[in-house]
């Protein structure tokens, strides 16, 4: 592991306060995994269960957690989630689906579950194998201890990287029962599209079917978690799940058993909400991060090339390090337009800076002020807009600048 | 421009020696586009004509000379090539078209030839206007002093962060008749695959018709400069040609008329290796590189599929900074190949570190020996070889690594 690193500059000022949710109980303990003087393991406990929806990295290479999930998420219960950090239990082979097994097997007792209804997830190290054991008696204990409250307490177990936790919370109506909706996520390298959540959590009490909750999280990762990008790199872990346990249903609200249900909606935009914030303050602890960059493309063919050409932008190297550099260099970005390989035309392109633009139909901006658009330059956040000038399709994806922390970070991580 | 960096520790040792064409005379100058001390544009002139071929970027946001080169490619007949640095004249709209147009109807009065005979690259900032009548009375005077020697000042005028430049050369038999092929290139930054030369000029004496040249270069740019890749960003203004003046017609060489000749077997397998040679210089000059890296993937779907996971492994920054940090990382490898989309089966890849096999059959390599993949993670040269365990497909490809001298040289390109 790296040595500490100083929080991003870009990290929240201050954390959001998360209230308890009914049926979701937290602990959070030390199972030597391989950090030490920290938490690395999070027992999240649904005592009376909870509708489960998943997504998951589209690597070819998947850990074995995320095997793990997927092949229990169809029967859509939940009774148990556990998190380590330190090591990723990927490309461990046998031995690594065995220690996934293990690992539910011990959760399972610790809680009184069946095997099936525990969710697992493994971040840090690839290729190492995970020596499971470590979390006999752990998990029991972590049972015993297991508290409504410590949400900020679990997102810091879950880090690797990350300089700070990451917590989002809202409060949603469904009919006339308000519930809550809480949520975690841990960054903070191969975050790319497709996926690329790295580790993310997010817990309410509403009651909504699997099928519901699945469909939800679905639709609300595309303009969220999959539309961010440290750089481009996808994990072989990447996990985002939402657990709803349905408590609300004592109160009053009416179980949900269609993603079409109108008295969704409040819900949706809260969820989404959360999704965006989470995501958002992913890439703003990109490693080494010292901008924040929001790429915004318009006018494009459809919403599909929009988003491509967003991420030719946001990933390209030159103008990551354009934006550490503080430098207005809208020539990398007409570069990256470019290779993205959807329709652009030159002549038709205008690119902003916040508010500068600083080109337009084919050629710098005859007002183009540099000393504007370095102003821009120096802010935490930088807007970069595209008008590609042909069509409606329109996309926004966030990433942060490559510096050289991010090399330095990620030269010596193992060491 | 940046400050001037210290030469690659991978630039090769000595330069190559490149002789005399029979029928191309060279000459440097300095027009003052944007360098101050030192040459910035260079003039090839064929008095008695050169067949032509190129392959040119894929960005859809194409440079004002690459407009123009493909334009006139297709009459196949060259009488100058003027290539200046500093200044791309991309993006630059109708100015920039005009400043082609300029540059090419003073190049031709200066040479006595048809503007469409005139062959043009650019390379430097994007967006800036070119002020094109900077080249009055240079290429008058360029082509009264151009020599037939002089190829690493010619190699040296077309730098922009180029550490140092780039030359290669063979001979070949078509026949009995030997002939000469010498190439130059530049990089150093935006290197990615379809088309990633920068700018390449390949010249020999050979007799050898257009539409013939053609086919060796587009044949031969696939394993060469389409194999490389810096950073995964495709230049506006990526070119590579190849000019032949068919002096050698004079000493008994029958012109080529057909890429089937038999008789081309020599002079193809040389062309290939010039090209090779020239576009791994350009590697290894990539910006702030320490590392020369080779990733080898056998055992793909397909060839393409071999190529696609090559590159994906080569772009990875997570990849490009272990390497920088000489950290036999290949967990990150494993990322990478899971990434790439193509298929693959954690159980069934192998990795190695040079000849050290640290990961088989889906886990750690139970021989593995950290010091000794280490060890090689210290050499100059780092071969990476994946395989994948399921079909014939292979590929290579050429990277360097990602240092902290590549943000420093780009987050300051233009200050």
């Amino acid at each position: 592991m790296a040595k500490a690193a100083k929080v991003s500059p870009l990290a929240p000022k201050t954390f959001a306060d998360l209230a308890p949710i009914d049926g979701v109980r937290l602990a959070t303990g030390a199972a030597g995994i391989r950090y030490k003087g920290r938490t690395d393991v999070l027992l999240a406990v649904f005592d009376k269960g909870a509708t489960v929806a998943g997504v998951f990295t589209k690597s070819k290479c998947p850990s074995a957690p995320v095997d793990w999930c997927r092949k229990n998420l169809s029967q859509g219960k939940a009774r148990a989630l556990v998190v380590n950090s330190g090591n990723a239990n990927a490309f461990t082979g046998k031995a690594g689906k065995a220690a996934a097994e293990l690992t539910a097997k011990l959760a399972a007792k610790a809680v009184g579950a069946d095997e099936e209804e525990i969710f697992l997830s493994s971040t840090g190290v690839i290729g190492e194998p995970l020596d499971a054991s470590k979390f006999e008696g752990v998990l029991e204990a972590l049972a015993a201890q297991a508290r409504p409250d410590g949400w900020l307490d679990a997102a810091r177990a879950i880090m690797t990287t990350d300089t700070f936790p990451k917590v989002a919370t809202a409060k949603a109506k469904i009919g006339d029962v308000e519930v809550t909706i809480n949520g975690m996520a841990k960054g903070a390298g191969m975050i790319a599209p497709d996926m690329a959540t790295m580790l993310s959590y997010v817990f309410t009490d509403a009651a909504i079917s699997a099928e519901t909750l699945q469909k939800l999280l679905s639709r609300g990762v595309k303009h969220t978690f999959n539309s961010i990008t440290v750089d481009s790199d996808t994990s072989t872990s990447d996990t985002l799940m939402l657990f709803a346990t349905g408590a609300a249903e004592q109160r009053g609200q009416k179980k949900i058993k269609k993603a079409g249900d109108k008295s969704l909606k409040d819900f949706t935009e809260k969820l989404d909400a959360v999704l965006l914030d989470l995501a958002q303050q992913v890439a703003r602890d990109g490693e080494g991060a010292r901008k924040f960059v929001e790429v915004q493309v318009t006018g494009a063919d459809s919403d599909k090339a929009a988003k491509k050409i967003a991420f030719a932008i946001a990933n390209s190297p030159l103008v990551k390090t354009a934006a550490a550099g503080e430098d207005a260099n809208w020539g990398r970005v007409v570069m990256a337009v470019g290779k993205a390989g959807e329709k652009a035309e030159r002549d038709l392109l205008s690119i902003w800076f916040g508010d500068i633009r600083v080109a337009h139909a084919g050629l710098r901006d005859p007002d183009y002020d540099e000393a504007a658009a370095t102003a821009v330059m120096k802010q935490d956040k930088i807007v970069i807009r595209v008008d590609i000038g042909l069509g409606k399709g329109k996309a926004k994806v966030w990433t942060c600048d490559l510096t050289k922390d991010y090399v330095a970070i990620n030269g010596d991580y193992r060491s």
